[in-house]
């Protein structure tokens, strides 16, 4: 039984995860959704009353009752290597090759539909609202009226994409920024804008989950320092305990997402609650590794190794 | 509490179940996402542990805890009629309006979620086969070899798009077409392609699903026209009984899917067996009602009138 990593080839933090599966015996096929057609290929039959499908990459083949797992790393875009390339190419080569694995009877990290609900943070808002985080009074909206009297009620404000696209992503990366509560809010009219009171925070917390399995990291932060995916301080990240309180309400919001994997991040304040800023259901986990030594790679690797039954 | 459709201004279709509403006596508002922002606008708050969100459009204003159901018809892409276009515009109106309507505790027909996964066509044919339907010999292949092979075993066949692109769509619109078995199948490697046995009918078979209320609809057919959405051959549409195992097969598949309707494709033989072709969670259904007299739009209104009392 196989575990399919789908992922682009430059991902060194899929080699971790790979090399912790090859220490355990267990197969792999990497592939990137981007080499298909052409240096990847599939094929799906529904004959004599029977499914099967079967896919080929790197050389070697495996057929979808062989899976035992699915992990979407950092994938290419299907079609996006072919020599001819247009959206006819793409939307096909996307529904052949994710409809053929939607198809197979495997544990998923996570599930594109899944990870794509994920994705909306709005949504993440009201989630993590409804699971019992903490959540910091947060607007989004269009009407300048609206924002002008939440910026009245909380001054000490930040402003952030609604979309939460990553600065990995440049032309739609902005990074979380300090705003004046006297500022012109007219632009609101013309692109919803999310504002958020600051958490004065002693702290950042990231919490990556994997299942049910949770690595919590902390490191000591200048108040001052708003958004730490941009940070170069040299602080480095420590282990740190989860609270009672935070696991309940993580086990909530994996169960209303259905998420196997994701990366939390929370600002600690003064007096040591965790305000809920966002789950990235693909969030990096390497330099948490690096810095505190927990075995994140390896747990990612023994969920995928799991064998169901099925 | 108010029912939201969400749709473009020229679609007559949903004028049919917004006057079953109005009749009825329930609140309707009509929004158009590809007027966020401007002429319509959305706030979401979460503040001292409330969450709050309203939306206006047309003129009227509705916040989310008064709405029963959204009804997704053929909405327009969010900030796609904003003065000043971008991809960053886009991605921030729609994580703004979806995330917003996604927080409301209300029924949707369809979730843009189940909506999404349910167009993709291999996924499809997966979960009839597993609903119990009969669905044709099928292939979804790259492999040149593979498709001169099933090309041998079925030489009566169809190809099609996999991505399922609908005929309204044109510039990614493919009808469905007979094939000749030795056709040089090279092309194959360059793009994935779907072949299916051709289905020798004697009638085409509509049914169209409302929650659990269904509607079927027959045409007597040319056993020679293969795709009836390209076909203008002047039958009508009669209304038909429905088999119980097909209604067996519906439910599984509703349930599979997540969907609260869907226009089912059969093709009939000339033993009766109704084969599965494809379930567009999408799908029109004016020209059925015109036909047949089925009160397909009341039925629609009905589902969405009722309250949850959530």
């Amino acid at each position: 039984m196989t575990v399919l990593v789908l992922t682009c080839e430059e991902d060194v933090t899929a080699d971790l995860v790979v090399a912790s599966l090859h220490d355990a015996d267990v197969p792999v096929v990497r592939l990137d959704p981007a080499d298909v057609p052409g240096r990847a290929d599939i094929s799906t039959e529904y004959v004599k009353g029977e499914f099967r499908g079967y896919l080929s990459a790197g050389g070697r083949v495996v057929s979808m009752s062989g899976l035992r797992s699915i992990w979407v790393r950092r994938p290419g875009r299907p079609g996006a290597r072919a020599a001819h390339q247009s959206r006819w190419l793409r939307a096909e080569s996307a529904h052949a090759l994710y409809g053929t694995l939607n198809s197979a009877d495997v544990r998923w990290m996570n599930h594109p539909v899944a990870a794509a609900q994920a994705r909306c943070k709005p949504w993440q808002l009201s989630v993590a609202h409804r699971s019992g985080f903490a959540v910091p009074p947060t607007l989004i909206t269009t009407f300048p009226r609206v924002a002008r009297e939440f910026a009245t009620e909380y001054p000490d404000l930040i402003v952030k994409p609604v979309s939460g696209a990553h600065p990995s992503d440049p032309p739609m990366a902005l990074p979380t920024s300090r705003i004046e509560p006297d500022t012109d809010f007219a632009g609101v009219a013309a692109s919803p804008t999310l504002l958020q009171q600051r958490v004065p925070k002693r702290a950042d917390i990231r919490l990556t989950c994997v299942g049910y399995e949770l690595f919590a990291a902390r490191k000591a932060s200048d108040p001052d320092q708003v958004d730490v995916r941009f940070a170069d301080d040299g602080g480095t990240w420590e282990p740190a305990e989860v609270p009672a309180r935070i696991e309940q309400a993580i086990r909530g919001y994996l169960s209303l997402t259905r998420l196997a994997y994701g990366a939390f991040d929370f600002a600690e304040d003064s007096e040591g609650t965790w305000w809920f800023l966002e789950c990235n259901q693909g969030g990096q986990f390497g330099f948490i590794q690096l810095d505190t030594g927990q075995p994140i790679a390896a747990s990612i690797a023994a969920w995928l190794a799991v064998r169901t039954g099925s």
